[in-house]
């Protein structure tokens, strides 16, 4: 029996880079700015999703028109929030191992994040991740962002796989989601701050820590050389 | 049959006051500059506890000598980048309201955190409760902090009341631990950004959102006047 090798497709913020925390408290900057009073834990419980979507949903909630003025200002105090609470970000245990691993091995790999290349270039950069050589899919490239499947099904387009040989790696439940929606296997990493059974009840088969706990467990998702 | 009114004991962070997502990156911020690499989430995960016991498990973690030197200077380093960010501190929903019914049915209620009275005056100050008129129990006045139950059994002992028939409130599976330790019955909150089924396993009896939540459902843990 002839086997493909499994494609493994990334979310990025959470998974490979140690930077959802800075996140959530440079949304709660940009609402805070708005007059927008949202728990922390619940912006945290949001992120991982499209911006827009989640900036759309908080101001529903909140009963506020979501004027394209506003949904800027957002965004653009987002950036600059996240922009001074980036200097503590960086790779999580194990990612630049398990990407390398993954190449010698010949396992097809890309990356797929709700995040604008605007602020995920840093991130790649920590990474050691060069975008001209690797599928980098962001947010500009696509019509829709997580939950929605776009983002994996253009990174599985791009690594020329098929979605339903793939694994998608998310810590986020808008990633198993999506992963579900797209008929990718998801797996799901602790590191984003959710919890196992929050990951497991999205759709995620199996759950480990971070990135390195999976390089140590790979067998248990992929097939070896 | 005569009943006794269900006393209410409440940890502050995260429970009472949205202060946890702020607390875990002042870590993150003392932890970096000690040198001591550990990614953010897992510090979500120990955020509640003693501090001391804290860093004494990660030094511990890392390798590193827990000297009185570098506990002081961690310590320290915590409430200076902790003070930066937490302009953006306020009381949970609900939480004012929920200590005012507790207060107008007649229910005893009072304070047990892990912190000091050094960060913690300024979260008293902005949730209204004078600590001159309600027990207050801080890391300052017990020997040993969550997990271990002796900040609740203060806190019990303050409001002259049994801890058997307490109801011990908070968000993190620290607070879970003590109230089983220390025979109250442990009610979750999700705000301080926990999962639910974390919570459960650690013992709370029932989960609830936040202090708005909790007030919804209040005849669900407690009898009425």
């Amino acid at each position: 029996m002839s086997r493909t090798k499994t494609a493994f497709l990334f979310d990025l913020d959470g998974t490979l880079i140690d930077s959802v925390y800075q996140h959530v408290l440079a949304w709660k900057t940009s609402l805070d700015a708005e007059g927008i009073d949202i728990p922390v834990w619940s912006i945290h419980r949001k992120i991982g999703m499209s911006g827009g979507l989640f900036t759309n949903i908080l101001l529903r909630e909140t009963g506020l028109d979501a004027t394209p003025e506003r949904l800027d200002r957002l965004r653009k105090n987002h950036a600059a929030a996240y922009k001074e609470l980036s200097g503590s970000v960086r790779p999580l245990p194990g990612a630049r191992e398990l990407l390398d691993y993954l190449t010698e091995q010949g396992n097809p790999w890309g990356i797929a994040t709700s995040g604008r290349m605007e602020t995920a270039g840093h991130n790649l950069a920590a990474l050691g991740v060069d975008p001209a050589k690797v599928p980098v899919v962001t947010r500009d490239q696509v019509k829709y962002a997580k939950p929605d499947p776009d983002l994996f099904l253009t990174a599985a387009e791009r690594l020329g796989v098929d979605i339903r040989d793939s694994l998608v790696l998310g810590d986020s439940i808008w990633d198993m989601i999506a992963a579900k929606r797209a008929r990718g296997l998801g797996v799901g990493l602790l590191s984003g701050g959710y919890g196992e059974e929050e990951l497991s009840k999205a759709g995620a088969f199996r759950v480990y820590a971070d990135p390195a706990d999976l390089l140590l467990h790979i067998d248990e998702v992929a097939a070896r050389a």
